[in-house]
């Protein structure tokens, strides 16, 4: 008899975010008359920018003809495509990467679930705490987590890196040395950053213990501060310690339209063993490259126009981020993030635990948050609220949430 | 120090279409002067259908205005489309699947490599020899291979199953009992079938040793023949035995559009626990949904004037295939396939090995095929083309060949 792979039933309960769309949809339906405002999923609401319909016309209408129609994509991602991301995103920011160590996929949430597998079976991961679901997740399926452990909301064989007010968000190097490191900055869903000089210690430590840091910059279009890196290539070392990734889901809008890509240096190695080789060929065969019309979308998110739309786009999500920021502020509530990220992190008022305040916010002015507790336990009595609302919703939400 | 999987170094060599890639941009280099004919990868050639066109373009359109704007798609995809697929693919062929036991994805491939997470370690897989590389290579870095024994070119954990010209093609229940068995029908590379009740005898002896059958039907649009099942639902008893795998790759030339999906019944269980919420699991944390507008293309297949067109196309493809047939046949080789499959197997001539008649026939008729041994031992011998070309490539390498 067959038999399944017992490491799913470790994971608690099912994914954070089909938990909140199961309890929206119960309010929803017992509540029609409301109108609720959704600012707990990381969805944005903005339509594609001009410069992005324009090019995916252009190659729909390439695939209906025979000269210009394309098949299946080269593996890694099409050379147009590799080349403008290497340069807008690294060589121009004075960052060592070339085309060839970029490997275009449908986004970053499958780059960081499916990593791992080019990883050893026993090695010891580290995340901050809160962290997105995804990282720990994926480790429990494949084993290398431990045991759910109730009392603690904790992996047993996690290391948690405590990320609180208390330590502005800032992780300290962990007691016990990890294997692989995972950091998300711009952070989700703290909305915190590390400078530089910060980052750098990061790099220098996992080059030191001779860890891997899987570094999520799915966020860098939101940084308006200067001392803060778009890309942890922009420190030294990081080609032999760092695998990056990207998405253009939230600078491009394409959380509908799946693209992403993830870089591997060929510096980064296991003895002899390139990580670029293994990701390669787990690429060749388990993926078969984003579409070409999606890649087309990609290529016109870097030309003069696109950059111009886009930046609009990133600036009326921002101003919503300083609306709910303002507002929180206002209404009384201890608040970080929405400076550098479109996440605004807040404390739950009265020691309300992360969930009833879910509950609570829900039922008294019908906005959508995210409980903290869903991104690990150091996340309990803390809620993100996202700036990817539409300005008027946004306004109303802080309206509702001022008049509690 | 962080350690790599160390599986992935059990792979012999590079995924085969790569390989078939680089040799063949090495002669076309070395060249420049000869017109190749591509008859290896299944790559198709003809344009998107024009019902999908404009469905593509609508919506592109509405995907540029906020309030027909898409972002996150269900996880396991839109229900226009799965309905659609419910009722055209099983329903309407009497088969009893309904639209939430579907999972739309980026393509079969992609499912075909990643449905092995959610198995157990120790399982037990049977594939049939020859076969589609990504059944084994998936199972191999996930260890469940065992280790590759040079001399026999095979992985000592594996249960291969002969397919050759002595037995039809027709695999024997193996000697070991297996927990995982792959099928695919209309068969890649071989291009033979399974009448109804050979289909029915393999579900029945599946339910019996309470193995679970991998069904690959990316091929099915493809039959011709009265007596050749389309799903594998269409045996009695499949609902608890059975996962099928589609793909728009090969019915409506979506290679470079990608997607496809995979249908995993309520009724299929280990003990208490359904496959099917484990792949939701799976699809929820580790993959993002399909793009709205390519999932917009899926259900235009559907509509009166897709089907049409497509109808058109395989036929296109399929006197392609009648020409191969035919002209390998003319030209005095031993050939199968091609009747209810767009591939052709051949039998090299005069006891050349596969990838020395690769080498032949791209040096003496710049036809590119792909060499049966890259599919498993008991390809040895064999090559495959494929009907994908256009009809005017196909008629001229049928040429080439002929005069060799």
């Amino acid at each position: 008899m067959f038999k399944i792979n017992e490491n799913y039933l470790k994971l608690p309960g099912s994914y954070l975010f089909s938990t909140i769309g199961k309890k929206v949809a119960a309010y929803s339906e017992a509540h029609p008359d409301k109108k609720l405002i959704r600012l707990g999923i990381g969805d944005v609401t903005q339509p594609l920018a001009p410069a992005i319909i324009k090019a995916l016309h252009k190659a729909v209408d390439e695939m209906g003809a025979a000269e210009t129609f394309h098949g299946y994509a080269p593996d890694l991602g099409y050379e147009f495509l590799r080349s403008a991301i290497a340069k807008n995103d690294y060589q121009d920011r004075g960052c060592d990467i070339a085309a060839d160590e970029i490997f275009v996929s449908d986004g970053a949430k499958c780059d960081c679930g499916n990593i791992q597998e080019i990883f050893g079976q026993d090695n010891r991961i580290a995340v901050c705490d809160p962290v997105y679901p995804v990282y720990v997740d994926t480790n429990v399926m494949a084993g290398r987590a431990g045991d759910w452990i109730p009392e603690k909301e904790m992996f047993s064989g996690v290391i948690y890196m405590p990320c609180t007010m208390d330590n502005d968000f800032v992780p300290e190097f962990p007691k016990e040395t990890p294997d692989m490191i995972y950091l998300c900055y711009p952070n989700n869903p703290t909305g915190s950053t590390l400078t530089k000089a910060q980052l750098q210690e990061w790099v220098d430590y996992a080059n030191k213990v001779g860890a891997v840091i899987l570094f999520d910059a799915a966020y860098e279009a939101y940084i308006s501060e200067e001392d803060v890196p778009h890309s942890i290539y922009e420190c030294e070392g990081a080609r032999t310690c760092a695998i990056e990734f990207r998405s253009f889901s939230k600078n491009a809008g394409f959380t509908g339209v799946r693209l992403g890509f993830t870089v591997v240096p060929k510096d980064l190695k296991c003895g002899d063993v390139s990580l670029h080789s293994l990701w390669a060929r787990r690429h060749g065969t388990k993926y078969n490259g984003a579409p070409y019309i999606i890649q087309r979308a990609g290529e016109a998110v870097y030309t003069p126009e696109g950059k111009a739309e886009l930046k609009e786009q990133v600036a009326y999500y921002m101003k919503n981020a300083g609306v709910i920021y303002n507002g929180l502020k206002e209404a009384g509530y201890t608040v970080a993030g929405g400076v550098n990220a479109p996440y605004i992190w807040l404390k739950t008022p009265e020691g309300m635990d992360s969930w009833k305040f879910f509950d609570y916010l829900l039922e008294t002015s019908n906005v959508v948050g995210t409980p903290g507790s869903g991104f690990g336990p150091s996340g309990e009595g803390y809620f993100r609220l996202t700036a990817f609302g539409t300005y008027e919703n946004t306004v109303e939400a802080m309206e509702r949430i001022k008049k509690l």
